[in-house]
């Protein structure tokens, strides 16, 4: 049985809808990939967009590509404090009654009122990885992080997915809590 | 056996020896108590300075009275992030080369080469709290914090002293991801 998988953190960033993307960047315009994420099919994008609180803005908060059903700003709670936005722990996706957020791009902007969320830690996992850790779709696990800062996270919820590959995703909050590395290896507990 | 004590976020903050209130406040200047901190004779000031790196700036840092023997800075990663500085994991008053900042204040300026420190995360306990729950100074334990975003921090760090007052202490990304609420209680796991 596997126990050990890599660890990356998620920065701030922002799904946009088709229409959204328009609104932000023009007519027509097509987001460019900067980079491959490790989620097949992901990628940054070169565009970036300012987001807009009750307090404050972040400006160059990257897009996440392709284009997707429905638009979500994930933030940390360190971001939530700059923006004057308290953003509810959700899994991505899961948005209803999450505040929204003015989102600025180089053509518009686009007037959220709702979308903002904290992503909850996950693991994504291809089928084949859920075998080897014997675990399941959805099962909540621990992670031990190792090292001066070290930490057991509880609550890690698994998602496994042919359109998976083997990481756990937390955020920046999260990543300098347990001093992590992104990809070094941690110790998923059953 | 006792099992249970308050947990609190300290934010940024900087200690300040008589001759650096000197230099930022002016002469013969003298701290005005704010509000008294856990730590018997420990208070916010209200006076605050700014901190600056070779990326940015913080405003609105808070003052911890009374004067120290030295200047030390304590931050967080994340504002280490916004500052450009990135600062060691210490025990407080443990700065040998350690990062520098400058300080300002209403009436001047401190260059400093040393002081800036990321504190480890640490309970503080009085001889009588150690004994109820049965741990010796230095002694290293672990804190289990519930809910949605529970963990356990290994590595903290027990320090006992007849100056202290039960309270463990964290920085606030710290306090994010395990998404703390000040003086809720948390568990010692020995």
């Amino acid at each position: 049985m596997k126990t050990h998988l890599p660890i990356a953190r998620s920065d701030i960033h922002v799904h946009l809808t088709r229409e959204h993307i328009e609104q932000l960047f023009g007519k027509g315009y097509e987001l460019t990939k900067w980079q491959d994420l490790t989620i097949p099919g992901q990628f940054a994008c070169r565009e970036t967009v300012t987001v807009t609180g009750r307090l404050g803005s972040i400006e160059g908060v990257f897009v996440v590509g392709p284009a997707r059903a429905y638009t979500q700003v994930e933030i940390s709670f360190s971001n939530g404090l700059a923006l004057g936005i308290d953003p509810p722990l959700r899994d991505s996706g899961d948005i209803e009654g999450s505040p929204g957020a003015v989102l600025h791009g180089t053509a518009g902007k686009v007037v959220l009122n709702k979308g903002v969320i904290a992503a909850k830690r996950h693991i994504h996992m291809h089928p084949k990885d859920a075998a080897d850790f014997g675990v399941q779709d959805r099962q909540v696990v621990k992670i031990r992080v190792p090292g001066d800062r070290g930490l057991i996270f509880d609550n890690v919820t698994v998602r496994v997915s042919p359109e998976n590959a083997l990481e756990m995703h937390i955020d920046f909050d999260e990543g300098f809590a347990a001093g992590v590395e992104d990809f070094q290896l941690v110790e998923l507990i059953r």
